[in-house]
């Protein structure tokens, strides 16, 4: 597939940080900077940006916050096109601060939200847009919103001045037809100068998958990680990801070297992939925080047990 | 999914046996189809019925030759109404001798068959079919043959007795627009009463939704195994399968079970999954055996080496 619109967003850090409280080293967060530059990737999202009152520094580590000056120090002297992006939780808004875009390491800002905060998030979205930032909104969740609901949010969205409607698929339960259905949905209320993008779980070993079946419906924006790092299940793998794109524009050698310097040792302290109680809540549309919370016990590998469990709750 | 006309096919002991040379206990196999019998799984496939002189026994373990009486041995005792089918590769038919399917623990044979050895496959299709068995033809490196070619196999298996015609995805290689297409082209040129399978592997992590795309397509007969045990990278994991289907028949607790129970004991001592050096023969459409080769060295982790090397020798 060559299509020029086309943007890949790594979204390793950001979605990683979620396994390990954002306490990646800075020297794993410069190796990940300079691999993805060296590839050509579009974008990389190097974090959050909490309220430190919301979420106090003593119980994470800096991808939380992203400071403009702590990004300075990682990217420093590493000759790179990337964009960088940061996330903001649209319903967790306390006292974030951003430099005017032309004075901040960040080109992006991505705002995650349910639809019911739709209104929070678009006031971020006005707020990062009057200080020059590319702007997305990723609606989380989506696999439970119904449709009423979804339009009523798109039609907001397509009032904003947002560049990009995300489609993220937070529970891995969609499967090709309705990532089909969404993304027409969002492409039938927006305006044709907003992008979609792609933001797909790997619960039932489908992020990649629907990551193509969203290309194959128009949509621009795909966030991808390496090795497929990230809650739970984790993300669309970036390396299957570039190998389908075949644009020239991307190189895989770099993303396999890093996969292999930082992704397989990481993998020995996180756990992250494509495990049977993940693969259950994706399958049940729901949260992946049951599957979290058994793979810390002694049941962690009773995946009979923790099924009728989980079915006899929400069934 | 609700589709009466599916079949699924668990080949757990027969593509898994390609990573061990057939050598699984009994106690394992006898597990497995007790499972398979529980979950309402419509066919195990016990492995191959190999020639002993092409493939002298002191190589193999009882997997590879599936006498009636072993098969017997492991299956008697257990309420089942599962179907047993054993494969044979066409291109390495000797003196292999099946009873009248009457006297026969199996119901099914299988030909695995690349497209030149077509002749052989249909005289293999119409032994067995004289002997009273159902019959499938899995045409393999499917992702490496022209279209003339295959319209011609296909125009020949339409006049051949056989019930079901395969794609076989051997190098994991196709996406999911490319399963359209095969499937469809089956379709054209196979009389209304043979069904279509597929078989796909797992090097892009696309075989579960390249089975959906086939289900979408009308493809009815359906492989897939335990925890996607197979060579290389394996195959669509029943689990997610029977998952998506959701028809009342198939119980997953079984499923679930047998996996925590006899699959994750196993994979600690013979690999299989998604593991980097697959996903790159699969995207390079090229067979396995680099990848199997270069996991039993010391190299086994040197990714982009290994990227570099096979693509220069293929590309």
């Amino acid at each position: 597939v060559f299509r020029e619109k086309i943007k890949v967003l790594d979204c390793t850090i950001r979605d990683g940080g979620l396994i390990n409280d954002h306490y990646f080293t800075d020297q794993f967060v410069h190796e990940v900077y300079k691999a993805l530059s060296a590839s050509g990737i579009d974008y990389m999202e190097m974090g959050y940006r909490c309220s430190r009152e919301l979420s106090p520094p003593k119980d994470f580590g800096a991808w939380k916050y992203c400071d403009d000056d702590k990004i300075r120090e990682i990217t420093d002297g590493i000759e790179s096109n990337i964009k960088l992006s940061v996330m903001v939780d649209a319903h967790r808004v306390k006292e974030q601060q951003f430099a005017p875009a032309d004075e901040s390491p960040f080109d992006m800002i991505r705002v995650a939200t349910y639809v019911k905060d739709m209104d929070k998030a678009i006031e971020m979205v006005n707020r990062s847009h009057d200080l020059g930032y590319e702007t997305t909104v990723n609606i989380m969740a989506i696999s439970k919103e119904i449709e009423p609901d979804m339009i009523e949010a798109l039609d907001q969205l397509a009032k904003s001045p947002v560049n990009v409607v995300y489609v993220v698929d937070s529970f891995g339960a969609l499967y090709c037809e309705q990532i089909e259905y969404l993304v027409k949905l969002y492409r039938k209320h927006l305006p044709e100068d907003k992008e979609i993008g792609v933001h797909c779980h790997n619960n039932q070993q489908l992020a990649f998958s629907n990551t193509i079946e969203g290309i194959i419906h128009n949509a621009n924006y795909l966030d991808a990680s390496l090795y497929g790092i990230g809650r739970g299940p984790g993300n669309c793998p970036l390396e299957l990801l570039i190998g389908f794109l075949k644009n020239p524009k991307f190189k895989l050698s770099p993303i396999l070297k890093v996969i292999e310097e930082q992704m397989l040792p990481m993998q020995k302290d996180i756990e992250w992939g494509y495990l049977i109680p993940y693969m259950i809540t994706g399958m049940l549309n729901e949260h992946p925080r049951a599957g979290i919370a058994v793979r810390k016990t002694a049941d962690k590998d009773k995946y009979a047990k923790f099924y009728e469990e989980i079915r006899d709750v929400t069934g």
